[in-house]
């Protein structure tokens, strides 16, 4: 085979323009002569989604793709917390992958959770950078060990649909780097995708697809990417800018165009051949990667999946509430009401809707049980009124029960791919049937379908509530898994659930103005928002029940004092306290008291699922770095960890921490402001030699000047040094002119400012 | 007299380079040779603060001026929602002025009160920009009508004293306009200051002293400024760049320096002495304005001051509870407790603080009603923690009173020019009295100074909370003429109550990161956020108590629809329904209904108090026009009436509408988009033409690709169609060529740009 210098060598420029741009709509561009074959890419984070090629392909999960294995999407499957899980998740996908000859799954989203309005949430993890990076490069880890690459996606700030193609995100560099592209960072770094996905949108103005910041210099300098980037189909505005700034493959085909548009480029000199050489290198990298494990045809058994499927789910749903109805006993006469129970909302709609080849409904996997089980369909999914006989057929059925199982949920039309929600409400005939049923039973269970938040007005009238998420193929038995208490429910919020609408974060700023949304929330995304703002959730981030009971104890820190480039190991004990078997996520948080920069109240910094038999204790140790103490520093572009007290905290949810201790962090060395006629007096204040510097200066006049009068030999204390210290804290020097009429004049700050400037500089700032 | 061109032409460039400083602290620079007079300028928008001249001068109130009334301050003014009263106000200030030579009166303050821990808050108006701007346009028109100028400041976005001179107010535009601009537009075109002074901040970069667009473009161009704009004091940075950008007076002195920098811009080139020639000259129209209006030592009866100060405190009391234990009846013994009582906190720290001539306080003027009052000390203002020996006392003396008088308030270390808050509380030894004198007391009244709210976890242990603000050297009267029902309570507040600082809108945000604060809630500023949120504030906006109540009857409007430059007449009755005299201010909200940009639910715009006698009825006109529909339209740079519905809502408060009925305003015509490759297909949909181009061109293709099933000759409806539908709304044009795999070509979307670009044309658009 020929190396891949050689065959850049040997190509022409329309050649390596042509590699630039997919072939048609899955597969990129082969060139015969030179042994360079055709890639396929699908979709599939949860599920391939290989679709056959021609003039009607699409991006949208409109023409029906090959049979596959569905699993839960992302929102459930971060809700398992499980890393491991997510590997095994992407292994599978990656066999299925090999055995369809698709060299790249489209997947995994990582986007933020900014608002649960967002469409396409149901495709992402979490609103917490850590939870969800960590995942992702699970999931990529997994899929990447069977020889297939995966596509992390969509490179950045996607978060909304709304305006998706053209919206510009304006972000603060801070919540960017904290938020945004955390979510992102760890995955690339740790997992090494083979390709990342540019978004649609905009950030801080250029296009997602032609932004060099993003794909060069933050992706590739600083966070060491080796792969391509390929763009999100039909995100490329400037061909010849996407590739100038780092996107290497545009997908889908655009004809011709794009290549002659290259080609031109390069031949007028607005574009250097270098820069498509290089692209075109790694685009061949990329290909002989993909082609040297490619296993043509493998075989995957897709019944071992479905187990797979069955047991993914299990490990994703959230038991929300629980009065005790839960586990069902085998004794109990159930309803099982609800026309999700027989036609299950189990995956989402759009780029990543999978062609399942088999699906168990809950209705089928309970009936199968054994136990007494009646159906009612309640109300229709393809409407929002109430049909009356439908109503009252399951209020009937309710009635003679010994408990009624409710299945609700989200109607497809309610969230895709393509647009955002404007409500968290179910549809007003499913309130009602809860009104009706919870008349008559007062043992109401609800299992509820659907790949984002809703509000739950109707809460105090479920006995207890499981958060099924868009449960993929399997999703039937997973819940009657968990319902009749085969397992124990083990999963947890990796996203807050609102009372209502108006309390999320971004509220007043989503999906924005025209073509500009405003990321004015900051970093207080999330559980950062509820914790900061004090506002109470109806379930907070980290939340999720279990049949059995956990304990923690002896949270334990390596040292009482570390320093900014130190490792503090923090262990803790958790025990299994109840009767069953059961697992429980621990949630490590950090709360930054330093007050160097407006922080969240506390941030995760690890977790860790365990199971656990009655009585059994797991001791857990995490370790911290630097990383986990710091701060992005937007003078600095840089990370910085600054001085102080910090807690590190246990919880079983973030509205549930059990244990606490602080550790003082001894962080960056101090630094010098910039100098200048506008440095504040008080932001030298740090400073001891800075200090000495502007009392030597100012002395000889604080007797004339009450302004003045800190600096004096002998500083007087009385009523109003308040407000003379704040006035002084907050004087830029050059006011020291102007509050002194001139008596301290511009050549004294002139001398002021140089003796200041040496006393820097040897103080190696 | 010479005339200004003449003066101007005799001048050296030495003599024009000089006026544009200040001669020491206080007064501008004479020229003897020309007959130009010095003029002096005084704090005090509330009250007179000449203070002697001298090398020890400042403006932070530290060194003791001559003695003047001492009315409440613009916190309290503002509660009066009076026009009226504020311009019987400025009459006296400017009088006052006169009779002690100065030419112009530093204030009003107009800046909005963005978050109630601003320290300066108490010398500002409101949150709202239409109630502030119209009362600070009242206050002018007082003070000019004597001959003397006012001072509209601090402009712009001074919204905070945390690093006020260094740090950057980042407001988006929309907000810039509609908020904080928007509350000194109105008083600058119908009041016409003299003069403006420029804040000591930056605002989206530039300091305010040498902000070209604030200073120049929007104050003078676009509001019809003709004043001059003095620095606030030593907010210049660069005096140069000042004056290119439109600050004609830098104040105070800074000895030589200015004149050098000034002159050698001059000669080098760097400044046009156009620009100085025309500064000068505006300085000179201001002397001789000043000058020619000067009346010398005007006498000025204090006493009579006095009792305006008593009535202005009246009017701006606002009543926030009472369970009917106001108004006190005569034969009830009376226990006076709290330092404040006897040493009132009536204004505020730093530059405004004036040199009462006289100060009646709570527990003389208690006294002097002949009622039975005794009085307990109960803490003391300067400490924090409880004088158990002052508790003590204070509880017994409540227990043998029928009704207690407590006297809190924020002591002045809390809250003062220079610094912020950091907390809405008062202090423990106040909160421990309350809850002790609950205890032994059921009728506890409490009477509130402080110049911005507090927080009342107490309040369910208050029978009655009078909101005093502070009150000015009247204080004590006007609070006995209201507690014993002298008159009626008949303020409303000016700004909203929170429960908790955490439900305040810049919470996240304020008072920001270094020097950059970003007003990320936006044009969501008080009311308009707890609003738009559903947060319950503790206190609305707009709220205020009364000995009597109003009825509301008969809204009506003149049209039912209007046009974007119609007029529309709402008039609305108000009856006094109850036993008592006294006077309601009306409210006139509006809702925007159009979904044009994203708004809060209602918006001031209209108000008037009345005084009604029992059972009297007065039938209010409100004018609305243009600017009360409009939002300012970020792409045309202009205010811009969406089309749609409206309601007129006329409230008791803000959370207290009484009567709302629509109108519908066709608005200003619709606009074509920026026509490009980036145009999205959804954004020419209103326009009809476009749409028929947009169909001519894609109906061909539409057999073929389900996504432009929509473009058919024979669109079919199913499942997917929402998906579909948002698909193409977001989709840019350029999106149709990669979507078709280019069977959709680059020719045929240059042609169909061309299309929609003739027709733009021949819109007219």
């Amino acid at each position: 085979m020929r190396s891949i210098a050689d065959t850049l060598a040997e190509m022409t420029l329309e050649e390596k323009a042509a590699l630039c741009s997919g072939q048609d709509f899955w597969n990129t561009r082969p060139i015969d002569r030179l042994d360079v074959p055709a890639l396929m890419l699908s979709d599939g984070p949860h599920g391939l989604r290989k679709q056959p090629d021609g003039p009607g392909a699409d991006h949208a999960g409109l023409l029906a793709s090959l049979p596959a294995t569905c699993f839960p999407t992302a929102a459930g499957l971060a809700s398992s917390w499980d890393t491991t899980l997510l590997t095994r998740l992407g292994e599978a996908l990656g066999d299925e992958a090999q055995s369809e000859n698709v060299s790249v799954v489209l997947g995994p989203g990582t986007n933020i959770k900014r608002s649960p309005l967002c469409g396409r949430n149901f495709e992402y993890f979490s609103e917490d950078p850590v939870l969800s990076s960590r995942l992702a490069s699970a999931h990529i880890q997994g899929v990447q060990s069977k020889g297939v690459g995966a596509s992390l996606k969509h490179f950045a700030a996607n978060n909304q649909e709304h305006r998706r193609m053209s919206v510009d995100a304006r972000i603060d560099e801070r919540t960017l780097r904290e938020i945004y592209l955390a979510s992102f960072e760890e995955a690339v770094k740790v997992a090494k995708p083979w390709t990342v996905m540019c978004a649609y949108n905009r950030v801080n103005g250029p296009y997602c697809s032609e932004h060099s910041r993003l794909l060069t210099q933050i992706l590739r300098k600083e966070w060491g990417f080796d792969g391509i980037v390929v763009s999100d189909w039909a995100a490329v505005n400037d061909r010849v800018a996407g590739l100038d700034a780092g996107l290497e493959l545009e997908m889908p085909t655009s004809g011709d165009t794009r290549t002659r548009q290259i080609v031109k480029a390069v031949e007028s000199g607005t574009l250097s051949e270098g820069v498509l050489d290089q692209a075109v290198e790694r685009l061949l990298a990329f290909i002989e990667r993909a082609h040297t494990q490619d296993r043509t045809n493998a075989d995957v058994d897709l019944d071992e999946h479905h187990q797979l499927a069955r047991h993914v789910a299990r490990e994703s749903m959230v038991l929300l509430k629980n009065d005790g109805v839960l586990p069902l006993s085998t004794n109990q006469h159930v309803a099982v009401i609800g026309e999700f129970a027989e036609r299950p909302r189990f995956q989402g709609g759009g780029s990543s809707h999978v062609n399942p080849y088999r699906v168990e409904t809950p209705l089928e996997a309970l009936s199968a049980t054994g136990h007494e089980v009646r159906y009612a369909k309640g109300f229709e999914i393809d409407r929002d009124d109430t049909d009356q006989a439908l109503l009252d057929d399951a209020v009937a059925r309710a009635k003679r029960a010994d408990v009624a199982v409710l299945f609700l949920g989200l109607p497809e039309r309610y969230e895709s791919e393509g647009y955002d929600r404007t409500h968290l409400d179910i549809p007003a005939n499913q309130r009602a049937l809860i009104d009706a049923v919870h008349a008559v039973q007062p043992n109401t269970v609800v299992v509820l379908a659907n790949g984002s938040p809703v509000a739950m007005p109707w809460l105090s009238k479920a006995s207890a509530v499981l958060e099924a998420y868009l449960g993929g193929q399997a999703v039937g038995a997973a819940v009657a898994d968990l319902l009749f208490g085969e397992v124990s429910p083990c999963g947890k919020l990796a996203e807050t659930f609102p009372h209502r609408l108006e309390d999320t974060p971004c509220y007043l700023h989503f999906p924005g103005t025209g073509d500009v949304v405003e990321y004015a929330e900051g970093i207080f995304v999330g559980y950062r928002y509820f914790d900061a703002k004090n506002v109470a959730p109806l379930f907070p981030f980290g939340h999720g029940l279990s049949y059995t009971t956990f304990t923690y104890q002896d949270l334990t820190l390596s040292e009482a004092r570390i320093s900014a480039d130190d490792t503090l190991d923090v262990t803790v004990r958790v025990t299994n306290s109840g009767q069953r078997a059961g697992k429980e996520i621990v949630q490590l948080y950090v709360s930054d008291h330093t007050h160097a920069v407006p922080v969240a109240p506390k941030a995760l910094r690890g977790f860790e699922k365990v199971h656990l038999e009655p009585g059994e204790s797991a001791t857990l140790t995490f370790t911290l770095g630097r990383r986990d103490f710091a701060y992005f520093d937007v003078d600095t572009n840089d990370w910085r960890v600054p001085t102080g007290s910090f807690s590190i905290s246990f919880g079983a949810s973030s509205a549930d921490l059990r244990l606490t201790q602080d550790v003082h962090v001894t962080g960056d060395a101090p630094r010098w402001p910039a100098l200048d006629r506008n440095t504040l007096v008080g932001d030298l204040s740090g400073i001891e030699v800075a200090q000495r510097i502007l009392h030597d200066a100012l002395a000889p006049l604080a007797a004339q000047n009450p302004l003045l009068k800190g600096f004096a030999e002998d500083p007087i204390d009385d009523h109003s040094d308040d407000m003379i210290e704040a006035m002084m804290r907050y004087l830029p020097l050059r006011g020291l002119v102007s509050f002194t009429q001139g008596a301290f004049d511009e050549a004294q700050l002139e001398r002021l400012l140089q003796r200041l400037e040496q006393s820097r500089s040897s103080d190696g700032a």
